[in-house]
């Protein structure tokens, strides 16, 4: 038997009690954090609630090695991961090939930054576009695509969640003013005026957290404050239902006069 | 103070920690079930867990007496829903409300099937385009926006995850086969052939719980199948990832030649 388990969000007390249950059922805990991590979060006290051992395993034990799912054929296996469990390709890999070899499964949902960031801004669910994920640019490698992305969204006046790369093996976890940096970048080097420096962003930071941080405001603005510790995210409005303007003034901060 | 509780997917056990502890610490624990419904749930077990007792409100004690906001004033206050806490409209106003108000707001998140659909059918977050609700269909009232955004979606090849009406007053909660009559109907009156009997579905009925259904196949087949109880939602697939391919075999039961 195979437990998928989110943790949630921020931290440890994210997860929900039928994951504790999961827990505390299963002979053998693993994590890993290499997708994603929980920046609240204490591994320890989690284990002194449900008396496991959690162990976290390396991305080749996972990927290559296969440890959890080879233990599941004799043993009951919890596997614990930050988010919802089967947001990130990776896990459902391990749903997939748990299935093929007759495995049990179970999944143990919990809260993401998909449904998460989106209220936390006070933008409605159902006006967002296709999501993005800004990875970290290289010396060759600085593709166009998430800003395509959120072109394609803005054409049709949608919202758009673009995450930001999580590099947990270099401890690189990009913040919301590198992502701004980022979409201008390739806006400029393209020489397209959809997104520029008076266009309007919002930064979710440390959702989950009991105080998240919501910033709205023009991006050459957002650009320049500090918004604390990880994880970051962004959002980048397409056209605002007067609400969901409202929402950006009081939960973001926003200048009411950059909305009209 | 008031704390927005997601109580999650399916039932009582869905809640994380940190909702459970805010149920505890409040002084008065508020429910609502109009915009969505714990299927698996019983709220009594939750009850006895935290000693908290707790009032399910109507819409118009929420809206329009603002009870949980005019307690906020002076108690601390829970309010639970299922789902994630701010994928509603009327709860994100509660926020906005709050904060003007000048009343501390904790938002505790949770599973919502916004993240848990798309990863229980193997398909990738980051392929969906905008999601969309089909509504129950009255004498007068049969939009066809809901396929216009399916139709729009599949020109860029995205999925897209097509929520399904809750309309809980009437103990009414639409069934995927319902779903698929509505958008089979929508394409025939348009005399439209981007979707039709022949074309992929997938079908998520109860997720979250234990043994969550999910299938996949053609759209004239999945009409006529049986899910069991409340909720369904439905997604239409683009273009599939050989992987995504694969999950849709494995997990949802897809005839292999469909997908070719």
């Amino acid at each position: 038997m195979l437990y998928l388990v989110g943790l949630g969000l921020y931290d440890e007390k994210d997860i929900s009690l039928k994951g504790l249950e999961a827990l505390k059922r299963a002979d053998v805990v693993y994590a890993e954090f290499y997708t994603a991590r929980l920046f609240g979060g204490d591994l320890h006290s989690l284990e002194e609630l449900t008396g496991a051992e959690i162990k976290v395993l390396r991305r080749e034990e996972v990927e290559e090695e296969n440890r959890p799912l080879q233990d599941a054929v004799t043993m009951d296996v919890a596997f614990l991961t930050a988010g919802d469990p089967l947001v990130a390709t990776t896990h459902t890999d391990l749903l997939i090939e748990a299935r093929k070899s007759g495995i049990d499964v179970q999944v143990v949902h919990s809260s993401s930054i998909l449904s998460a960031a989106p209220g936390l801004a006070g933008l409605q669910a159902y006006k967002f576009g296709k999501v993005t994920t800004i990875p970290r640019p290289e010396e060759n490698y600085f593709p166009h695509s998430p800003y395509q992305v959120v072109a394609s969204n803005l054409k049709m006046d949608l919202h758009t969640l673009a995450l930001l790369d999580i590099q947990a093996h270099h401890d690189y976890y990009m913040t919301a003013n590198q992502g701004l940096e980022y979409l201008l970048k390739v806006a400029q080097d393209r020489g397209d005026q959809l997104l520029n420096e008076d266009s309007l962003a919002v930064v979710v930071a440390r959702a989950g957290d009991t105080k998240p941080l919501v910033r709205a405001d023009q991006m050459g603005k957002l650009v320049n404050e500090d918004f604390g510790g990880p994880l970051h995210c962004l959002i980048i409005p397409g056209k605002l239902h007067f609400l969901e303007a409202e929402a950006l003034v009081v939960l973001g901060g926003a200048p009411g006069e950059i909305l009209e």
